[in-house]
């Protein structure tokens, strides 16, 4: 008799955590897992911002997935993921046979949402993954590397403007605060040639943030150097910048989109229903219809309490993955799946190197302390995929 | 009255052997000594390969210039030359008003030399100072960078091609043999995929060194990936890459040019005579038909007993500041000068951390010996500019 066949697409917080949770709860020869992913390793998404702005080491977010299965449990499959079809219950791959599955985990993260801006998709940066965020640190070097070396001082090789003040916006803002002093020394430029802008759409920062943990962050900001422009938002990207509602152009060689993201385009493509790409996932976390169809992580939509969305996070992808792995676990051995229910263990960003704000233990928390507390965050993942042995490599980073 | 002026242009390795040695011998209130430089430090030029390929921290190579002057003896200026004018001896400035002075030391450097070859200036990079390093550094590093961004994958952007086997360029191409292994795994790029070419019209790499050193050099640096296309010259250098003349075009994004240098223009426009922009300069290193007009370094031209010229060498202008702050010390206190004459201690050329090539106390080097009479050559220089401290300093970098 086959074994049952699970497929997990993406070595993300969703994917990941539930493979790590089937290869720990399954015993030999219960089913076969699968997971496929385009890299050779899992990034730490939410600690993207720092190797963007150059402030951290790339390899720190960055955890070979070999290291991480065994491999008598999981079968790792390195590809690219080009269509679903749950018709027939495949999954295609760019480079080898499609894969069959009777149960499929469907985390393979978000694409960016432009809210139709013009020209972003083409001149904008994005924080996505590691390929794009080294090549954001580069490309900052680079502009600044370029100045001294004509004639003419382009100002706009200096100035960076970040689309969206969400927690990404704001985090990686809070890590150019940091680098900027150091390009300055490093190519001999003066720091108040250097401009910083962070547009928002928005009338606030970080929405759904306390007020005043917002008002903390933005006045931190501020007073290094940040420039704002809140309930404002971007026309038009260009090769050369940006312009912004009201007719203000801002020259910059180096514009950076981190104003939200939507579902995977995959899904839409296999026929699910999705909103802004997104699955409204029933309380087993299946995409509406289906019953071996699971969707975790970013394209995966929940509704709280009130009616409104929860924002994609790592934490609630991690949530999601922990739960699925113990329901299919349950599910092949003839048990019944228990609903899923998000619990919030609170939120912290980062403001560069020593500060942070955010809530977590039910207490408001700023500077150093929310920042140890975000650090401490970042081992827990490290320990619940890697156990302390990567907990501790990376630790000691 | 009035203290005899003497000014000196470039903070290199003749104006600041020069204005080091003057600062040494002077006494108080025999002349006033000033020191014109573009930049507020000193690089040395010998190591700047390194810096541009990304094996060296730049600050290595980088000395400030009021660390190693004493205020009371020489006055620093930090400006840039725009016009010398021998006739009223005076000298023009971007930002100041001009200069007189009583004896003038011309050491503000080269040119590139380009033969002509059309495109060059325009699309190639140039090992010539601190800021042009640094960007040739990001330049590489952002194409590396860019490279797993896109689905098409751009092999030019992986390209390398440095025109010029001469000293700069082997020392290069053997930095960037030691370099792109370590880009590779950065960018998560198969080392097969870069290439590495080094295209020489001359008919041997190295003019001018030892054969059986040449063949060693050529050696080591195919086995570790480097294509040479040798008596070969460029034709034209395109934003996409080169044409070899024989019609080979080789697309690369990254195109750095080491085939030569010629004399500071600002000397030809001064009415002084030159041969590809050097200045013959007579056995007292003056400019013909001047008393008060001398030139050291790379601007310079100095033959051999056999009718050749030197090539123009770190080692030739230290030789020249040192010479001729002794003779402009004899000559104020109503001495005569002495004749110049250059006494090769060698040359010795890197090829990467590891490896070297070189003859020094008249024997022939290779490997490691070589890179360590080489690193023992550096430490030398510091040790002449700024003592026992800066030489620790760097030392221990």
């Amino acid at each position: 008799m086959a074994l049952p066949k699970i497929v997990v697409l993406g070595a993300g917080y969703g994917g990941l955590m539930t493979t790590v949770g089937l290869q720990k709860e399954l015993n030999h020869q219960e089913a076969e897992v699968t997971l496929v992913n385009l890299n050779p390793y899992h990034y730490v998404t939410t600690k993207l911002h720092e190797p963007a702005a150059g402030t951290l080491d790339p390899d720190y977010a960055r955890v070979e997935i070999a290291g991480l299965l065994k491999q008598e449990k999981v079968r790792f499959v390195q590809d690219e993921v080009t269509r679903v079809d749950p018709e027939n219950k495949e999954i295609h791959l760019a480079g080898r046979e499609p894969l069959k599955y009777d149960y499929l985990v469907f985390g393979l993260g978000s694409a960016p949402e432009t809210f139709g801006i013009k020209g972003l998709l083409e001149n904008a940066f994005f924080i996505r993954n590691l390929n794009g965020v080294r090549q954001i640190r580069e490309h900052i070097e680079y502009m600044f590397s370029q100045y001294n070396n004509s004639e003419e001082k382009r100002d706009e090789l200096l100035t960076i403007v970040v689309g969206g003040a969400g927690f990404t916006g704001i985090e990686f803002v809070g890590e150019l605060v940091d680098r900027i002093p150091e390009l300055c020394r490093q190519f001999d430029i003066p720091r108040e040639k250097v401009r910083l802008v962070n547009v928002e759409a928005a009338p606030t920062v970080l929405p759904g943030f306390d007020e005043e943990l917002v008002k903390y962050a933005m006045q931190y900001l501020e007073e290094h150097g940040v420039e704002f422009r809140i309930s404002t938002p971007i026309e038009e990207c260009t090769p050369n910048g940006v312009v912004l509602k009201g007719g203000e152009k801002i020259d910059s060689a180096t514009v950076v989109w981190t104003g939200g993201v939507r579902g995977n385009p995959l899904l839409e493509e296999a026929g699910i229903e999705t909103a802004r790409g997104r699955v409204k996932v029933d309380e087993y976390l299946r995409a509406p219809g289906h019953e071996d169809f699971f969707v975790v992580g970013d394209s995966s939509l929940i509704f709280n309490d009130e009616g409104r969305p929860f924002p994609p996070t790592a934490q609630m992808a991690t949530q999601q993955g922990q739960h699925l792995s113990s329901n299919l676990v349950a599910q092949l051995r003839g048990g019944s799946m228990k609903p899923f229910k998000f619990e919030s263990k609170g939120t912290l960003a980062s403001l560069g190197r020593g500060s942070a704000i955010g809530v977590a233990f039910g207490k408001k928390m700023t500077g150093s302390t929310a920042s140890i507390m975000k650090r401490l965050n970042d081992w827990r993942w490290f320990y619940m995929i890697g156990g302390l042995s990567l907990m501790f490599k990376k630790a000691k980073f």
